[in-house]
């Protein structure tokens, strides 16, 4: 079987790819939450999962490991917090010591290099903890391991931006589930998407700190930071395409 | 939008479905492990998947969860072993906690009954302590929580059983890799198996204990313990539909 | 001091017996469960114990461990269900814990190989973890250490099955507190079985799922998975001699 | 059946005898600890068992579970150190959640007060920790809960001291394989001792301070931290008669 | 005796000043980590013990709990990387767990609000998760607490950052080391300060992504993300008077 | 910058006199606890952290790490107990980690001995458990650690406990906020010490046991356990005198 997905290899196919740990091996983590009633609830999952693929394709030599699919829990600021029906948020130590131990296996297997492609912000840190820590692990043991931890958004450029928000750009801290996700999806799943349901929001402002229990009146009824209403499959298109092409371009 | 798929569902949407607890939420478990040289990694994952969706589209009032993909470490005598490359597995306390977590944030969102749906044998023990414990908590705060646990290969009659092995049966136990999951697989995504590639192997038999670090010449060179010759998708076919009614009847 | 077990021996033998990791270590682990009215709640411990020092005392080379007595929550269809009054039992991380330890101290002692005879269905899979991290650790650390994993009743032999069950064996799935158990304990222990207040009870069927909170009505009231009525000291001598050169066998 | 101890009772007799949480259960905690040449490394676990017994078989509901035979790591200056061969101790954490996992099974069949006789100085503090755990959380879920940890020789008497030592006494904290132990297992188990192995060592002495790793050479060579030699059965006897009375006085 | 701080206190007046949970408790908490050559480890805890003490002598029922001193580890786009000597950082779970022990306690005094002021910014998220699993514990045992999750920096206005960097900010990402605390340190510690050891840097980019184990070629040889050159204390004071009325406005 | 205070260096500084592991690292670790009605509840950081710095002042080659400022929980026996305002304390396994964490950091530093001051009895197994834990993890790892731990009064002599005290001592078990800490406090933090408030009391006596939940009436209502009238700033310079030259004596 041929795929860059390690999913739907053969286990004798897959040893041949990653003979000598010559695959670097791309791990994508999302999550399960929500964005806004014009949208499904994995954009998070779905999007790395995608350019990973797209990643994969452009290079020798690299592999998409299965999604890790529930992420750290949603916060207000970023995602609009974690009390929402349908964001399904796993604790932090939860998901270190499962991405930890997703990575150790793919260690075991002689992988020596892992790009883990973060779709949901929450999860950055723990992400990183798992890395050093499986670092430490490994060079403690003899085996030398390196983990790049990137989000998507960051390969996009300050061109990209203009153009996706002719209007003025609020920063990334207010795009969830606004012109950036909506976009994306539009291009990759349209039909997980209804523009009819989307609501249009000024772009959220928030005190200069947080809050336990959060407080949902900080955020717009519809669970957005900001208006999704400008997205196009378009804008999708030239987002990913810099992703892509940015990511494939630094690790290939 | 439309879907007995959550992740697909907005967040809208999902909380009319899952009003009052009156959702069953289904749960697939499985495992990315080598299943033979003629069949992708995945199958512990898309079986039961596949399953969810099926029951639930049968049945009101059930809605499926994104599957977990990472299961506990494979067993010689029940998966070929933890040592195949491509068999990427956790720690049962890393399962446990995961599937914990991902219960208790559908409780959060008002849901009362789960059903996971395991395609992985060796996941069986961790899934009980997370549902054990996630039952006793919620009860101490005064939820009534309750999740069924099921292997779906539990579901399969005696009647299906000689029709599948009209050669004779020799049990569940080495049915890894043969012609249960590869028969299912057949008819599900017979992209994902090369029946050119299938090994015959005898039907494994093992000492009457377990040894620690594992012994791989316990185990076929193809990692199959049992032949994977026989299946064809119709056999698939026979097994599944008896897995769904039967589970939907259970359960519906 | 003379004995196979180690709790017996002053350090001094003991650091004799054991030097160059030429013993083998016996580890018994069970649990506190009920077994029906007729017979009290350790068979789960003292029959491992017992078959261990057997084999100690024919193998050349072994000695016992104290025994770990309590073992892993029981399940309803292997052990009745942990609600019975007087089954006490442990979560599965503190089980895998505990034991781990006690075994890497052995191994800080020079001992290298190692046999848990296990005597309680429920404990398996996560004695099946504290083994496998603790191989994997030493291995890590320089130290090569072997860990065997037995349920003594996997040496029964079908010949042995059909003395001991001439109506018909239902399986050791529901063996629990019948006639296997109770031989044992009416050749070893006859003061702690009372067969005036045996129950006899249908071998036990149960639905193809499991369900927690557990539901008492699918047990009999007794607590017994099948009946321990034919139960007889003769029948646990023929297993006791089976299990015992089974294993010494194997293992001596 | 009839017995004080819990593993010789059949189910349904416990749970007569425990009812409305009538019974102090007293759980003995010990340690598998070289006590020097002369003695078998169980005397932590035999002792606080027998105290158990003897309690419990003077007062009125009480009955004793199964000891813990593992401890907490020796110390060098209580236990010699956790470097002795058959010196088999776990951590404090292992410790801790078996403890607390063993006290809330006993607390689900409705038991409500505890008295843990420690047999291991070591254990202490992790006892205390276990306890103080599922005290608070019994009070969460609206169960009062009572535990009462004790060590036996703090039941020992200035009078008791002064005839057991008729030539001073240098305090309990080199008592470790010392006159008190050796005596009381001449009393109990005889056939545990032999004392023409008892090494003669001046009681030990110590830096103000703890090393880590220990250092072998604070401690005699034969392990205990004070002479044995003085030991009788007679004194075993006066010290076990006035342990067993004070504790009987006190919770019975 | 009178002092806002807690450690100050004795427990009557502390039980008097927080009687009936109307005091806010803020819990300072930091790292120990390299801020270039010309600067101590500890701004992090200093910075914000300090404006805690001073938002409590403004405001009414406040008080100021110990500072955490030790934090998650540094990472290279905020604070130069974990390599570095002197930078003292513990992992994730272990900052989690001492917060929230050390919150619970508070609250078991019978205090209800809290206010983390955070001086590091690797820290947030494992603060998050303390805050979030505290405040759901609470609840379920029904009581209600809050907490406040700040970073100092975050209450500094548009102004004064148009005053502090006139020639430009290059946003707080790379202020680790820079005019921000240096600033404050020459305000209130300046003999902790050693501006003749300063070094001139460029204000750091970086790589769209992280990499583990960490490049340390990424940072400048001084360990500052940017120039603390143009640091003066009258800045420092600027911006503490800003952070400081700030804070007590929003929560006093 | 010059100073024994690790957190007072800038990190080049630091590096230069760590160098080659040439330094021992003293870390106090103590509690917030309440002391009495007259003392602030800081007692147990502020002594050791004294000590550390004199004796650090003394020997060539040692620094102070920042304190660890919250310790394990107070008990009655030794602390007056968990209960009381302003007491404010950690579990046992967040102390262990915490510790554990801060020493393999200076470990990574290039660290080899540390030399833990502990300024609360109820650390001492968790500091205990932190240090032995961190030396075999180090020694897998192919380094040699050394970690000395101790109780600064194990270094006060007869001859000033006969001074201190010449009305007869009555152990160290009971000077919980008494004599001992009351004068040393007066020597060094009179500020914090109010003599008109301080409570007469009998040295306190107790049952031969521990209770939990524990029993407030077993403590005096003042909080301390023995009467702390006749402490001095005399006694306290006294004792710190004999603390102070003795542990520089023993490690310098």
């Amino acid at each position: 079987m041929k795929s860059v997905k390690i999913e739907n290899l053969d286990w004798v196919s897959y040893r041949e790819l990653t003979e000598k740990g010559r695959c670097k091996i791309i791990l994508p983590v999302g999550a399960i939450e929500q964005h806004g009633p014009h949208m499904s609830l994995n954009p998070d999952v779905l999007i790395p999962s995608h350019i990973a693929v797209k990643v994969a394709e452009r290079c020798d030599n690299m592999l998409v490991a299965p999604a890790i699919s529930y992420g750290y829990k949603s916060q207000v600021k970023s995602g609009g917090g974690n009390f929402f029906p349908g964001t399904t948020c796993v604790s932090g130590s939860s998901l270190e010591s499962y991405v930890f131990d997703v990575l150790q296996a793919y260690v075991n297997h002689g992988n020596r290099e892992f790009i883990l492609i973060n779709g949901h912000f929450e999860n950055s840190m723990y992400l990183c903890e798992a890395a050093d820590k499986l670092v430490k692990k490994c060079k403690n043991e003899g085996v030398n391991v390196k983990v790049y931890l990137l989000s998507y958004w960051d390969f996009i450029s300050e061109e990209t931006i203009e153009k996706v928000f002719p209007d003025g750009f609020s920063g990334w801290a207010v795009e969830h589930g606004g012109v950036l996700e909506t976009s994306i999806m539009l291009k990759l799943h349209p039909e997980l998407v209804d523009m009819s349901k989307a609501v249009d929001v000024e772009p959220a402002t928030f005190p200069p700190y947080d809050v336990f229990p959060p407080d949902p009146s900080w955020v717009a009824a519809s669970g957005t930071l900001s208006s999704p209403l400008p997205a196009t499959a378009e804008k999708g298109e030239i987002i990913l395409d810099e992703c892509i092409s940015g990511i494939a371009s630094h690790f290939g």
